[in-house]
């Protein structure tokens, strides 16, 4: 029953009373534990994988690029890109929500969610993100989900970033990066997310001096990490370790 | 001229003497400056969009994946892929390079690359990045492709991350983040790259402390940035801003 021994997991998951080993596997084997739940959860697994061609997609698209490069000379560059970009241009946000306490009650943290995504199998570990609906802006659409997939209502959103894109080698994706802080008045609370039934999605809770330490163990647990995260987290702990004197 | 300017600027970039408005914006109407390239460099631009076909790309292609979700629902997924990847598994790797002085001559630095995109029709600012050879690890191939792309020859690998996913949603794109320090007897090094013919790579050294503030006045002057280099560059800043007491 491990999804709702996950949630379960994360949604109590109080930084200082869960240790770094009680992260599970994603294996879906059902446990004995004495609960049962109204539907029984299932392992997501692909079954099938088959060609797609490009007139054939809804979502996504392939397309050739024909461009001319410094040198003048003709060039062709694949690209993929998604279909759904709407009036804002922009095709997603993600947001980094700071929980913090305003007696010190808890070190300051974020929210990250788990995930399985068809495209690698895996569940992965992002940070809350999604579409901007029409009428909304990225910033809206960034507490707006923050809201949803985790519950937690985001007081001020601190920071905004460009238009920047997830992988420019490759597609044409872009997002932007909302910072926003969500202050508790005492002890961590732990909303309950706002899913739309078929959405499984997990959160979790960690403090920002062990975000780079846990997306490690989460790929050791055979969960992955999208890169994203996993840079704002490698930024966070070499900025960390050099107030500290690494690299001295 | 711009390219040839573009590059002075960034080669010549030492982050004591070159203002943040040094930055040009990537537009290539000829200045007079009076440097006359053995080739003069044009503007890329990207002449024509075509679908492609997937049966008919050679690098990227999509795929439908047919999976069964939490509830045993049969779902349909769109995802594009690589078709490059090779026996590493990873389709590439990204290096964050720590240049540093031992004499403090200069701030604890990085170096990224200004590169145009054709997906994107833009200069694109990134952290040095490359596919993996045969016969290489990840790590060996991080601090080949830093060499080539930017001179830099890294002393260590102090970090490397486990293979994470650039855009999970959409694509099963994987890379590695590998971190390594740059040492320097005294003052700000500047090697030529050892770009192939036909590579367009310019390097821009910038202070840890000014990353963030920097990729957004790239944007500003019509670059756009990698999401994840623009990811590590907020956790840097989140770090730095929490360590002088924001979000108290």
């Amino acid at each position: 029953m491990w999804l709702a021994g996950s949630r379960r997991l994360s949604s109590n998951n109080c930084l200082r009373t869960v240790p770094t080993y009680s992260l599970q596997k994603p294996n879906l084997r059902l446990s004995t534990a004495n609960f049962v739940p109204s539907k029984m959860p299932l392992e997501p697994k692909v079954i099938e994988v088959t060609p797609l061609d490009t007139d054939q997609a809804k979502w996504i698209g392939l397309k050739k690029i024909h461009y001319i490069d410094q040198d003048g000379k003709k060039r062709i560059w694949e690209s993929a890109e998604r279909r759904t970009r709407g009036a804002s241009g922009i095709d997603a946000v993600a947001i980094l929500a700071i929980l913090r306490s305003k007696t010190n009650a808890f070190p300051l943290s974020t929210v990250v969610i788990e995930q399985y995504r068809p495209a690698v199998d895996k569940f992965v570990i992002e940070l809350p993100a999604g579409l901007i609906d029409k009428n909304e802006t990225a910033e809206q659409a960034a507490v707006r989900e923050l809201e949803e997939e985790t519950g937690y209502k985001a007081e001020k959103v601190t920071e905004s970033s460009p238009i920047i894109f997830s992988d420019p080698g490759m597609s044409n994706a872009n997002m932007k990066l909302v910072v926003a802080s969500v202050p508790m008045n005492d002890q961590l609370e732990m909303p309950d997310s706002k899913l739309d039934v078929g959405e499984h999605i997990v959160k979790r809770v960690i403090a920002l001096d062990k975000l780079n330490t846990t997306l490690k163990e989460y790929d050791e647990k055979g969960y992955v990490v999208d890169a994203r995260l996993s840079h704002l987290a490698t930024g966070y702990d070499i900025a960390q370790r050099i107030g500290k004197g690494a690299f001295d």
